[in-house]
């Protein structure tokens, strides 16, 4: 069967397997010291036309959240998440064994956080016997797939910085937000609008591997003793270093979104065709079509995706993430049983 | 220049490169349920003889060590670890910033506990306005290169029984331990012994990845959770999984190790013919040769090692590390200069 | 002005403040193993009708709270509270500085929690991915001032036990649940029913203290190595022990808690004869009148309270707070004012 | 039999109870926003010639240290304290629990801390794979009753700024060190040379505070959220404020500290007179006589106090404690026995 349940089903781009290869036995410092990972370091900062920010390589999207957070708040200081935030939901409470208390604001089913939602965060929490909000956590892609526009992200970070806010951006989908049609933000505006994000490797054909971007310099001070102690410095960094190397010294990180991108919308395009609607707009390489559910049954004997919401007694939502590594006969044959079972 | 600096200065050994190659497209489940992943935790089971450990793949040292030791301990309860022990120098405060102090035990040049300086320790943490030892911490090679008999570690592991404390074996150069000519233990035993352990993979050939064994029943139950916690669970777990699969479906783990002590034999061999003296008994991948500064002037121009202390006004221990990859050339090379050096 | 703000205005009861000055020569032992903390335990359990309990004094909720959960919980477990619940609003993520998340499960307007309620939470966990509900916090009297009635606490027993959660009542204001008309429960019943609560000294005459009652034999190891370690031992534990003395050794800490009720149930009778309503039903010394805007600005010119929520444009709920030093006089006074606002 | 065990073996001095009686009933603001502890803050400004410091009052030794420590530092900073330290000790891991290391320098028999010691410990943390030492924590009098000279502070204090350490005093008997006639300190030369210091209230007279005070700017911000979060903050913050303004109002503090002072200067010319040496000069409340042990088998009859350490065969230092409590008869009729002994 095939699977259209994440994103990090398969290994990494053969580009990146085989500069393992080419560069296996030169020897090299470890900790990240080592020329892949200050050269990859060079050319983010080329690619984001930005010579001060700080970047580091860490193995995961958990983690770098985590050792980011923490290096960045002071104990009483708490994040601001979406209700459906990855720091609030899926990271097993990694922010709060650091010691901090993630804060949720309502969002809409697309997982976008406003300033109205934040501003509630701040009106409710006006005083020393709560925590004091200090960081606000977006991600983009949302876990629910939308992507910010330029507008949006530019009020945020107004707002934040006029609230002595830090405005922090999850970017373990960020490959897929930059290539979604509905995006009008490059890469080197994220520098000017957010106090630190990251480029999500693991999602976007890396075996593993976020590249962190500090762009406020209060925070850079001392961030690899944070590392260090969160357990998030390889001995052996040469290798997340490479794969950025690898990623980023053509086009082969956007190249890669925008085929898991391509892919989705070669399935939303049918979803659409065979009148079935969204639970929120199809924008990104995840898609969450609202099918009955005798449909899904058939389609559940072939393919693999999770089930995401009851919609109604007949109607579920579900689920599709295509990749860097979805092949389009896959998606074809998705295509077509979908519409065999709608023409039945 | 050649390096002896480190034993992850290189990639990794060519059969898990290739290993990653040939499964790279198979779509797998995340988060360590893939079939790599999987397969390798049964196949280490079975070169220990025992179905009952629980085995995790993390991705470093310190991080396996923080995840283990802060599921391990309630809030203050401590560990006691040799002065020299890794996870009171080398991990930026990785136990303490999970809530743990470590404690220090005496321990002599080679970085061995012993029981009478478990029992200070004791003694000296007699009520609740101390912390309680709880965990007492070890490595195997130790961090200078020190290997435990079966006798040592038995006494160590019936002491820590008997007044409660769990024993936890850092095995970081395992490998080069269990190949040691001064060791008379073999892996199926250390089950037996120790309340949890790791096998290092990193240093021994691996890209990344540490292999812990839980072997105390009490301590198994929802340890995913805390690596998930500490960032330390993998999205692409096979990475880690296919690793280990390779290096103990043959006797690759061990072969490696035992090229690197072979090595470092070498080295040890012509040091002493040279009539220098160690640091420290040469019995693993890191020997501690003291040598004159005269020499040691020389050797700096063709190599790149570690001065590792002073011990008189002419004379310097250095520290060599050899590993999986060390090529015989670059050792001979480094003996002829040694020579030259002596002869001049 | 006089105050309803809060029930900590004044100092404690004047029988404290004697037996202070009764005692304050005779030479004791520190750190709570004194002849008045060690006599307060055992009267604390004699009116319990239970042996077995362990007490424990502290000197506020918060550090209460605190160092009871962070000693019950594992890193990866999490507290369950009501969106009101005072470890979840505040206490400043006290909660979360030990590490742990607290979730939060809806509760009604009288801020108490459902076996509804925190199964959503648990059906919302079901996985390593999330952090693990492990403990459910209730206070009684909730923070808007309303308790659980026996079959109440009976059926959460029922469901926490067959959950395998702990269940943990904070009894900050446990003399007024207690004293309270809408109550059926007796104090011995407590430690058949929750894992652990504390009964609450501050807000009922002492000048500081709470007594945390551990019930569950498994939560009751190296408990005060936790209070030390969090700041909570007291060199003088002698102040808290002989206040929990005096306040048990006759019926004081219920009289007390009783007048505190009287007091609020005679200003609750004079707001429903002027024909206002409350937020929820008055049953304890905290009520929370319906009442018009134009009432407030003269109220306010008179007492000092708290404005709650905005009811509607004409209309808003206060809160009135009386305790064991209300005055009479000011509750008189106080009423006199209603009703002369009210006959205008 | 009387006890010379400790400084907190009493409740307190009786105008501190008498000013608990006459303020009783005066309703106040909660959480240290009271008048007591507003007019006591001011005080001590006053009495330290200093307007900028900020002043906060806590309940005991472990918490104001944990509190402050934890508030001034970033995850991977470390304090560095003598081995002989209390928060190294004897506080069962407060520090490490909020996330930091301890790392001990060595000191002498009196347990001071020198510039030496300091230069070693960060000599020995080069870089980000250890701890960063960033605060000096320095207690006076200290553990082992000695006292620091204005030089040596004023020394610690240039050496402190220069490496950009915090210097932080621990006072918890600050009152014997100041009336100590081996002092030439003033408690307003303190703002001067230290970034943080606590004045201890418990051990000199209080029933139980220690005030706070934050001299250095950038350690002030929301240190109120860190009391809360800390458990730190009483809802009767008026009970520490009170006693702290009782103390200072005239020149109690000190008259008690001096009376400790006389008392154990009294007892130490006696064993001086008998022929008896010390283990550290005598010099405040804390006195380390070494006595044969034929002579203190017949002491511990008649008197409590603890042995300190075991000198030789036939000798032990002995610990012994004076206070603002200590009644002079018992100091007579201690010096009778010791000399009844001697002239056996």
């Amino acid at each position: 069967m095939y699977s259209f349940k994440n994103d990090y089903s398969e290994g990494a781009h053969l580009q990146i397997l085989n500069a393992l290869i080419e560069t296996n036995m030169v020897q090299e410092e470890g900790y990240g010291e080592d020329q892949y990972s200050l050269q990859a370091a060079e050319l983010l900062k080329k690619k984001m036309n930005n010579a001060h920010v700080a970047i580091h390589f860490l193995t995961g999207g958990t983690q770098t959240n985590m050792t980011a957070i923490s290096s960045f708040l002071r104990p009483h200081e708490a994040a601001v998440a979406a209700v459906s935030g990855h720091i609030n939901v899926h990271e097993t409470g990694a922010i709060e064994t650091t010691g901090h208390k993630v804060l949720t604001a309502d969002c809409g089913k697309d997982g976008k956080l406003t300033i109205a939602a934040i501003q509630a965060v701040l009106d409710a929490h006006p005083d020393e016997h709560m925590v004091k909000p200090k960081l606000v956590y977006i991600s983009d892609t949302t876990e629910i797939g939308a992507v910010y526009t330029k507008s949006e992200l530019e009020q945020l970070s107004a707002f934040c910085k006029s609230h002595h806010l830090y405005l922090y951006l999850d970017g373990a989908r960020l490959g897929s937000a930059l290539a979604s049609s509905a995006n009008d933000l490059e890469l080197s505006d994220l520098p000017n609008l957010v106090d630190a994000f990251y480029i999500g490797g693991t999602k976007n054909g890396a075996l593993l591997g976020e590249a962190l971007v500090i762009c406020n310099d209060a925070l850079k001070e001392d961030f690899r003793f944070l590392m260090k102690q969160k357990g998030a410095m390889l001995a052996k960094g040469r290798l997340t270093g490479l794969q950025f190397l690898v990623l980023f010294r053509d086009n082969l990180f956007f190249d890669l979104a925008s085929h898991a991108n391509v892919m989705a919308e070669k399935i939303s395009e049918a979803v659409q065709a065979a009148g079935y609607d969204f639970l929120t707009p199809p924008v990104s390489n995840q898609i969450f079509p609202i099918l009955p559910n005798t449909v899904l049954s058939e389609l559940h004997q072939q393919f693999n995706f999770f089930d995401w919401e009851k919609v109604d007694e007949h109607r579920t939502a579900v689920r599709l993430v295509t990749s860097w590594a979805t092949k389009e006969e896959a998606v074809d044959a998705f295509i077509e049983s979908l519409k065999k079972k709608v023409t039945e």
